[in-house]
Order: C-alpha cells, then structure tokens, then sequence
C-alpha cells in the first residue's frame, strides 16, 4: 500500500479509501491510485485484517452429499443468505462418514470459520464444545446434534410419511411397505416411525417383512422392493423414504404389470411428467437451508435467545397420480 | 499451546506433535496432553501459519448455480480431487452475473487460497492477472476465459450438438429446431454453432424461426417451442440445447397429440424412465470437475507445463427413445 501511495502521489489514507470504496476521494484522484494499483499488482490480503478482528466473514457449510438435489437446493439458500450477510461459504460433503464430518468441520474452525451449518453424519457433536465455546456458532439441519444441545432447523419427518400412508389409507390400502435411509440416520428413524404410527391409528398390522432400512442404492431398494412384492402378503403401495429410493421405486414399479401405489418423501424435478406422476411428501430444502443460515447470523449478530432453538418445517402432500392408484381388487 | 504445555509438564513440541498426529509420543503422554487440551478448551488456529506459509491448501470455485444438478454434479468432483490433495473448498454461484463472479473470485483471492476453479460468466478476466502472477492457479471450466490465456476444460459442445441433429437426420427428420442459452454464453454459442454445421452438412435449410436463443426460463422455452410448433413450416423434431431446456420440452412435448421427436443436450435423471425415454446428449458433468482439480493441482504441484492447456471432453449420444421418433408422414 504505501508504494501504490507513493507512485499515486497521495496518502496511506487515500489508497485505503479507494480499496475499499469509501467516499471522499475525487474520481481524478482514484484513478490515479487505480492506476498504480494496476501497475504494481496490488493484491488486496485479508487475513492479517483477520487476525486483528474476531469476523472472518466466512461461514463452513457440512453436507452429506453437494451432488444428491436436496442438498444442493439446501446449499444454495445458505449460500445466498450467507452472501445478503458479505460472508464466504465453506462447503465439504461428509459422504455419510461421522470421521469425515468431523475432519471438514474442525478444519472449517482452523481457518476460524464465524460460524458453522453442518447436516451432521455422526451421532457425537461433543468433539464442537471447545469451538463453540470459542464463539463459534453452530446450527445443525435436516439432522439434530448428536450429546449436544444446539440449534437445529428440521423438517417434520415423522408428520410427512404418517401423512403420505394416512392418504395411502384414504385410497384403500391395508398392506403398505416402507423403505427407508440407514436407521442409524435420525431422518430414517423419524419417517420409520411416521409409518408406523399411521398404521398403528388406523389398526392396521406391520409384517417385518413390510418396511427394510439401510442404504439408499438402487441395488438394495430393488432387492426390497423386489421381496415385498413377492411374499404371501405383497404389498400394494409403497411409502418411499427419500428421492433416491423413489427414483429406483419409480424404475422398478413402472416395470411391472400390476400397478402399486406410490408416495416418495421429498419433491423432484420431473415427478410431474412421469406416467403416472408421482405424488410426493414435499419438504422445503432452500427453507430449511434459509431457515438454519439465518439463525446462524442471528446468534451472530447476538439476537437470538440464548436457548438453542428447535424449528420444524412442515411438509406438504402433493397429490399428483401415483399415490391414488386404488389396490388391486 | 504453551498453557496446555505448561498444565500437561511436557514441551512445546510434544503438544505440537500430539496435535499433529506426529509419531514419538507415548500414548500416556498423548493422553495427558489431550486432557489439558479438552481443559483448556485449546483450538488450532491456521492463520497465523497461513500468513507464513505460502500455501493455505483452500482452493475456490466459482460456479453459475451450485443448485444445478451439471454443476452440482462437477463440483463434488472437484471437492473430492480438492480433499485427496488436503484442500478446503471455497464454492460460491454466479448466477450468471460478471460482476458476482469478480467480486467472489477476488474475495477468494484476498483469502489467499491457492487456486480457482472457475465456471466463467463473464468474458473478460484480466481482472485475474495481478492474482495469476501473484501465484494463484487458475482453471477454467465449462467455459473458456474471456481475453486471457489460461487453462481451461470444457465439453465438446459444437461436436455434441452436430452428433444431435445428425442423429435426428438419420431418423428422417428435415425441419429441426434448437432452443439455447443466451447467446453471449460460449457453450450455447458453441452447440448453435454445431447444430448449423449439421443441417448445412446436410444441405438441409435453417430457417429463422427454427431456433431460439434466450434465458432458459420455462415461459420462454415454452414460447419459443410453441412458436416453432405452429409456424407454416413447423419443426418435426427438437434439439434442447441444456438439461433445463429438456426438461421444459418435455413438459411440453409430452402433453401435445402429434409425437415431436427430441434430443436434449445433458443426461439427467429419470431420462429413462420418462414415457418416452428422453435421448441425450450426455456431457460428463464429473469428468469436467475432476480433469479442471487435477489440472489445478499439477500447476500448483509445478509438474505442468508452463503453456495454458485445452482439454475437450467427448460427449456420448444416449438412444433412449424421443430421438428415434420419426416425422409425421
């Protein structure tokens, strides 16, 4: 800065103005400084500005996966809200992995992240007192903390699938499966006992053999799918426990001569123009990502509450074919 | 480091080495430095090694919306080459707005990462060149750098929109119409570019209302194929020049009485199981993520040739169904 101030022929002062855009400087002037910015490559360095203040502008965003639509859709709301608040955004995929998860968020805090947006892997968030306790903030979504007490932004998982089989039930069906994520997942556990709830009010049985939990792959929901639909009791409509499960529910459904029922957990893209569409529990992906990153900027900015918050997004059913095909007679 | 030294009684340089992972400590030791740390609520902090250090190990990506699947897709693959080599990733969307690109690039530049990865929305980047020759490593993707000499990854657009229409030739089709991006895009330059080398190759004529360049908005994907519809000499058949313009023609397409054959440029997701199978033009969304990383890294590494490099990915022409859909007789 003071060579740019030299060759400009002008103050410290001045050049700071112009770097950052602060008024009181004559255009004549500032291109003059912009000129020797030019000249000499002047590169603007934020990090000792940032070890002198507490701020780094930059917030850590933890997902499971940027590449699955849900959480990319997610991604881009805190990202926006993130930007209307000047700060940078982190992100890392945790695949799942709780070591993962942990690594990407201690390594956001090294890099003295303000604060931290994490859809957690693992069921231990102990590993975050000492950053929180430093001022670093934290507000989990889509999955509560695990032995920490925390913000959280959750959708009503259990509200959604006991939705989508109370309109499976409303439509005729007795014998309704469910598929869902690894159990050890709390969106799993939730939508699990979401299914079993309804069927429990309207006094209709659970066989074991009517609900498999475990991982999202075509290969695993095709062998599920494939026994539900094959034992002395099929099963003649399906709750699908997330957007990768519908999508292989679609492909394998769609195949066979007899129709079964359809609700998937969570919208996509072109479930309306499939045949026969498909009707969805929507949850709100950007809401729960707008939701958990502006509670981040309020505790921030020191106006929320010290409790921890706990916010539910509601679902929606939208009913578009695939759910009211009616159980074969 | 030296309070948790001083409570644990051991030196300096064993707590650096418990807090680096680093052999020759003993695990009774690790143990008791690992209390004082948990005690003393100690974190690691990189900045002050960061402004030591040349390297920060933090790479930026500058997309046009994270929220895409293509981009979502490409940016999981350059955050897995980025966590293979040690890197954090900085992501940020552009929205397709030159000056959000600037100012998050530069902001990525003034928190010193090592190196970018930048889908461009605009086209001139000399804005780059105090960072470029500061040592920042820049890649670009999807798209080339406007008036700059970089390297650069992109698709084989003009050829992947040529192997389209060929495609629909081959089917009997005469009159073929193209809806693509904004025309100042490079790669909606590039596939209109291709899409007119196929007809002329053809002797085939391309009449002005047979393509249309624009946002791609579904109301104006939707104009421009209606207007393309109901001309005295209608198209038989569409090349979609993006995913989002697919995905409106078929909501269109599918909904009329007279079948109009299309192929859409980019696979995406339950193309297969859509009645009919959308054919494709399948870009790999990954592959341009993961050869723009491992390009970064060799530069950062010093193993690439000092000369900026062009790499052009192949595209796969995908035969699912809508493509084979002959003209009415």
């Amino acid at each position: 800065m003071k060579d740019v101030a030299a060759r400009a022929g002008v103050g410290l002062k001045t050049v700071s103005r112009v770097v950052n855009e602060e008024p009181g400087v004559t255009p004549e002037t500032s291109a003059r400084v912009q000129a020797a910015i030019d000249a000499l490559g002047f590169r603007r360095n934020d990090s000792a500005r940032l070890l002198r203040t507490r701020r780094t502008a930059s917030v850590g965003l933890v997902l499971e996966d940027v590449a699955d639509p849900f959480y990319a859709a997610l991604s881009r709301a805190v990202e926006d809200v993130a930007r209307a608040h000047g700060a940078l955004l982190f992100t890392g995929s945790s695949a799942e992995d709780p070591r993962r998860e942990q690594e990407l968020v201690l390594a956001f805090c090294a890099r003295r992240v303000d604060g931290l947006v994490v859809v957690p892997a693992g069921d231990d968030h102990r590993y975050l007192l000492p950053e929180i306790a430093a001022g670093v903030a934290t507000v989990f979504v889509d999955r509560p903390a695990g032995r920490l007490d925390a913000d959280v932004v959750l959708t009503d998982n259990a509200g959604g699938t006991r939705l989508g089989v109370e309109h499976l039930i409303a439509h005729g069906h007795r014998r309704i499966g469910f598929i869902g994520d690894q159990p050890g997942i709390h969106t799993a556990g939730e939508r699990l006992r979401g299914y079993r709830a309804a069927m429990e009010a309207a006094g209709l049985p659970v066989r074991p053999e009517w609900y498999a939990m475990g991982p999202t792959t075509p290969e695993r929901v095709r062998a599920a799918l494939d026994a539900m639909l094959s034992g002395p009791e099929p099963v003649t409509a399906l709750l699908a426990g997330n957007n990768r499960v519908t999508v292989t529910a679609v492909r394998v459904l769609w195949n066979r001569p007899d129709p079964v029922a359809l609700v998937g957990f969570d919208d996509f893209e072109l479930a309306d123009v499939l045949d026969p569409p498909v009707t969805v529990v929507a949850q709100d992906a950007p809401g729960l990502g707008r939701a958990a990153a502006q509670q981040l900027f309020r505790r921030l900015d020191g106006i929320a509450p010290e409790e921890p918050s706990r916010v539910e997004l509601p679902v929606r059913l939208i009913a578009r074919g695939s759910g009211e095909i009616p159980p074969p007679r």
